[in-house]
């Protein structure tokens, strides 16, 4: 048996919410790399799936799902202070679950900020309140600055996640590269102004999985690698991306949210039906979605540089920011599929996790508008190495996975920072934990910009001076 | 051993040029059915690929690549008076092959009109000219009316070809289920004018094929049920359809061309990036490819109904026509993939053909605006009724194979038509022919339309008042 690197170690109890790929595929890591004993985890779930699993690893588990009328009681009763509530359910309010661990004073984590059931796509809402920014805006309230409140990670997974740490250490990399002295910047000012000095004008989470079954997609079936749920509701969402000061063409049915902090904008329609231009190492440059992240938003206003000018303050600098995202093939063909039914969600769903046959899940960063036009700094884990590296996870979910490990040891080890987004974390920290589960770490610089074999076979209507304006990225 | 009916005699030789997917699947089928020694059969290809189907059958097969400088005399050689040369290849143009066949009084098949190799992208022209129409209106050029010439059957496989007659047995039947009085109309007068007074505003060619392997599909091929080079050349040419005279809305980046009978209009994009959604009776509604074809424009024209207003002529009616193809699964993902590469073709293909696993291809014509809305007519071939019927098929295959059978039948009992659109042919002889081959042949109604739950999500730009305009069946 392999004698595993304790992190850190955990004296209160574990009650996961939700078992799903995640869920799953997590829970050999805590095992593996948290020093706490197994009869403290408890995992709380809505079905039966990954029973298996659980009693695999002889860890409780319970059906029991959780809804806005009974979770105060059915979560509330199982965590105290000390505790740590991590949520990686779906359909269960991230907002209401934080809230309620800050007030039994326990820890919290989740990946994504996920709404009561049917939030996403609840039509009686304005695309804007539908939105992951609206979503985050109100998570955000609930700060109390000054107040020592138990450390609530949001949205840490591999994207939104991992990547904010992997943004950090590609400017790192790119200064190293260009010739651009700096230390590792200590606050958020310090961060923004790095990215502005290299001229960073664009980031894209760009991201290619390549995993396939031999199984092939049946008509009426959803095909994926991670949640089938998570992802469809996400790709209902409008199509939200961090707007940069470099931008000179407003999109077309483009709007602003009337609140909050600005740093994006929205797409009145479906971020699955939005597709953009992006590059990885391996793929070269590929059409993905523009599927809605927190991260985009999160990133794009961490880096917002602003200046005081007389009484006001002004933007002076922000990168455009989002997510581009190749699923895997039999995913693209799910979206289209769901795409010709008006989005209405196919009866039947697959996740593949066992039956991958082959692939990676090449997932990273793309900075791009530098003095070395793109640089793409991300993890290439193939599935035949996430099986070696860990159990129950294929490439995609060992990617989210050992973000969640090292969210909650993170947390454990800074237990007082209230609510925390993935950018305000020690990202050094959070990678030592992550990296020898993530097969090939690599950098690589790229002369591909969206203009590249554009406007071969017909006319487009492109904008020639400036590369990296959202127009050219953007597929119409 | 099966008595096949043999439909006709034929004391010529047949000159086959190609032998892919299609020369394969229809050698049987001439066999079969058409009363003619093997011997006076000869193949002549460009590639050693379909040999063992040639020896099989003991044909004569020969590798001889055609081109613009060898073909007078390569083919020329081949065919005299009486003879049949017979098109089934790529890169091969038609225009030239048939003024061949003409000059030397031989019969001429194809089943699209092929320009030379690199004519589908040469981008030294405009893409007026690298369109179906332009090639049509260059085809239709070299008739000679008042002479005798031999018969050129041109664009005569499944689509186009077939769905030309199934139209025209479409029309017959919604004129029955509508308590129209009709008889069968003797000419092209007669057949616009039913289609005006059953008030079909749009004709969809709306095909769904959900044939799969087991064998996914790699980064870097291009897998179909069919020629991928014949299908990566039309989906690179500009999109292209019959232009209704009930449309109301013109299209974002739409032209009409300069010359001809002004029947098709075309949009500056290929049509492989052209969605469009439509609907058959197995798949319910769907988003298809809009790929120019050649029946979207001749169906169009020949259902055009013009009227003498004084000196002049006025289009009183017309049909909006177009393909709305969703290959198969695995050519949705190919197409996906070559957009995204900006059309610059996979290094790699895969015809599947032996290793498709199920699935049909539901092939057939959707015509709507009428009393009854939308009437879809056409075949629901599956692959293993294509492949008890006819070997060397599989259900894409054959639905063309047969109706090359069809139309070959068509021209050896009307040898002297000159140059022929399938709309100008005996719908029901080439259906009586092409029945026992296609599986089961249904009509449907519908109650669907483009405007079916859409704007849910979000507010959409659509007619609300005329839900058969092509603002509504086209995806933006
Ligand atoms: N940040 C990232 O990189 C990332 C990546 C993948 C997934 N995610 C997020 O992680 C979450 C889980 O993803 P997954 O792939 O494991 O999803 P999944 O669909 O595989 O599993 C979801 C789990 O939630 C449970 N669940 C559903 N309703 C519940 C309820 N009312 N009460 C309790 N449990 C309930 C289900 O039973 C299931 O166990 C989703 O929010 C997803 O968006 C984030
Ligand atoms: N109307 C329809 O329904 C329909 C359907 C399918 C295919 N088609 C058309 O039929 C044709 C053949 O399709 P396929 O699927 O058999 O294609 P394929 O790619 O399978 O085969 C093409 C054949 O053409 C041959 N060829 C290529 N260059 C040649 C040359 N210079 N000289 C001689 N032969 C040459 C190849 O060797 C091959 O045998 C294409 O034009 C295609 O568009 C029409």
């Amino acid at each position: 048996m392999t004698d595993y690197k304790r992190h850190t170690a955990f004296g209160g109890r574990i009650v996961m919410i939700g078992f799903g790929s995640i869920g799953q595929g997590v829970l050999p890591l805590i095992l593996r790399h948290i020093d706490m004993p197994k009869d403290k985890i408890v995992i709380i779930t809505a079905e039966e799936k990954g029973k298996e699993v659980a009693d695999a690893y002889g860890v409780e588990f319970r059906v029991a799902p959780v809804t806005r009328e009974n979770y105060k009681d059915l979560v509330g009763k199982e965590i105290g202070k000390g505790d740590f509530l991590l949520n990686l359910s779906v359909d269960v309010s991230s907002i209401a679950l934080a809230e309620l661990a800050r007030d039994k004073g326990a820890l919290y984590l989740d990946t994504c900020i996920e709404p009561w059931v049917g939030g996403y796509t609840d039509t009686s809402l304005p695309p804007s309140l539908r939105s992951n920014y609206a979503l985050r805006e109100e998570f955000l309230a609930q700060r109390r600055p000054g107040k020592k409140d138990p450390t609530a990670v949001i949205t840490h997974g591999a994207n939104p996640g991992l990547v904010s740490h992997f943004v950090k250490q590609a400017l790192l990399n790119i200064a190293k590269d260009t010739g651009v002295k700096a230390d590792v910047p200590a606050d958020r000012a310090g961060w923004g102004n790095l990215a502005k000095t290299l001229g960073v004008k664009v980031i894209h989470i760009a991201e290619r999985d390549t995993q396939v079954t031999n199984n092939p997609k049946k008509v009426g079936e959803f095909v994926n690698t991670w949640s089938i749920d998570g992802f469809v509701s996400e790709g209902s969402q409008p199509t939200e991306l961090g707007w940069g000061t470099h931008e000179k063409h407003w999109p077309y049915n483009a709007s602003r949210h009337a609140f909050g902090c600005d740093a994006a904008i929205f797409l009145n329609r479906p971020g699955a039906s939005t597709r953009v231009r992006t590059w990885t190492p391996t793929e070269g440059h590929f059409h993905g979605f523009l599927i809605t992240h927190s991260e985009a938003i999160s990133i794009a206003d961490y880096f917002t540089v602003t200046e005081e000018t007389g009484a006001a303050k002004a933007v002076t600098y922000r990168p455009t920011v989002h997510y581009a995202y190749h699923p895997c093939d039999d995913a693209v063909m799910s979206v289209h599929e769901l795409a010709g039914k008006n989005w209405q969600q196919q009866p039947n769903q697959r996740l593949i996790v066992d039956e991958v046959v082959s692939g990676i899940d090449e997932l990273g960063v793309l900075l791009a508008g530098h003095k070395k036009n793109a640089y793409w700094y991300g993890s290439q884990l193939s599935i035949e190495e996430a099986r070696k590296l860990c159990p129950h996870n294929n490439a995609t979910s060992l990617q989210v996975t050992v973000a969640v490990l090292g969210g909650l040891v993170w947390a454990m080890e800074n237990p007082e920072k209230g609510i925390v987004e993935p950018d305000e974390m020690d990202f050094q920290r959070v990678l030592d934990v992550c990296m020898p589960y993530l097969g090939p770490v690599v950098g690589a610089y790229s002369d591909w910009t969206p203009l590249e074999s554009r406007g071969v076979l017909f006319a487009e209507d492109v904008d020639y001076d400036d590369p990296w304006q959202f127009k050219n990225v953007l597929v119409v």
